[in-house]
């Protein structure tokens, strides 16, 4: 069961980091689903993205960003998900502390590919504290890159 | 003593990095220096790369990035140190082959600033795979994040 | 399809990780299972691998060790299945130079239990370095730590 | 200005970690230092620590293990730093959240030496979160590994 409360906080996280985050607009960086059960990241290949212009390959500063947004909504929504009797003020406060503390980046394979999807799980859920993994594959299902990242989530 | 075979690799890697990667181009970022002694890159703050809009802080994702290309370069630099005999050939061999294979970044405060510096060095040298340790400040000196990167340099 | 070759090249390695090396001895570390398929490795609860005294928790630094263990295993399993024609002369030369570059240790519960089980996969296959990761259960499957480490294999 | 409650629990828990802690019982590790400062701790080589009988290497576990407790008394010495008006109770309470959530270990060079010496410091310090860094040389200097690790400390 998923409360309103917990449904219009998730709705809001995602509308602000798909509008209202310059760098994301930058990199045109969408979230293509964010609810209770995950969420979806997606980046379109363009010129601008590239690291290796010989190869046509995806800078890993393009990865490593879009692993890190996927673990942070991902965090997010591991505390949301967490009780059913939050408040909006009270889920409002707690977002205005999210942030990374560490991240790893696994780089598995060049980043190749027209769309990059980025999914994630929470694998250890604090009240202060929450590790995620992520992974990032192209539009053919190829693993590109793993991520591992712990966050502040209160 | 450093000999021109390496002085010129080191100066066409700086002008590839600095002109010809559209993701650099896109971000703004630019080789300050890059010797054999190290490597100076840097950001300037502006609109697009703000990843937290009511506070002005520089997107994770563009630290992120700054430190990996901070390591892949210091990474490279460490190789052409290495020897004195290299090649011109041998050295853009190594160069195709040079990618980052994982690399952890620990953001220690907000990303406030006008200009952003990246600095590494070397911790394991190797002739396939070498570990460097990045640090990103801001103008005032603020250590906003330190990185460890593991990276394939042959 | 496995060789003779390959299947005695791991079954010398589990030999050695089983009865040679002094430290696993000393945690009393066991090679349940070592094939092309994966490896199995299992440390017994005793007094002396305690952490907390108070809580009877397995201490962190066994928990590495178990699963650096289980990682290199897994790269080793991995460099020998990729080719069917190894001569047993390039894998003992290989074993010379198996070590690990980098971990990452995730946490996720403390180390309550009796038997605790490493296991893991390979994310990154190469000639010279793969990356593993690899995960940590007690007897009632609570899964208790991931890892992900960086091996040099050649 | 460090104060006597600051001291007194700094000494109680050197004399757990040194004493009442079975697996440093088991490897003989040492707190030979530890205020306000920092920390410093030792092992010393015996057979049972080798993880390579050929070459007399220290196992890795060991290494992980030694950067891993210097990792947690530098965090809470930071903590225990961080305000002068703890009282006994609330370091106490602290001391039982204590807990290691993520690590990474860089081995930059094989394990050889007679005593090893642990160090460290914080680099980011939190009332919940701590991160800190590590380093790990033997007798003569030789920096053999690196550690950065993230702590809870509250």
């Amino acid at each position: 069961m998923t409360t309103e409360i917990q449904l219009n906080a998730l709705k809001q996280v995602a509308e602000i980091f798909d509008k209202h985050v310059p760098f994301h607009n930058l990199l045109g960086l969408e979230i293509k689903r964010y609810d209770t059960e995950g969420v979806e990241v997606v980046i379109r290949m363009k010129l601008e993205l590239i690291g290796n212009i010989h190869q046509n390959i995806l800078h890993g500063g393009v990865t490593a960003t879009l692993l890190d947004v996927v673990g942070g909504l991902t965090a997010f929504s591991g505390l949301v998900s967490s009780r059913e009797d939050w408040t909006i003020e009270q889920l409002e406060k707690r977002l205005t502390t999210l942030g990374t503390i560490d991240m790893r980046v696994d780089f598995l394979r060049p980043g190749r590919g027209e769309v990059f999807t980025g999914t994630g799980c929470v694998i250890r859920s604090g009240n202060r504290v929450s590790v995620c993994r992520m992974e990032l594959h192209n539009e053919e299902g190829t693993h590109l890159a793993f991520g591992t990242g712990t966050y502040m989530v209160g």
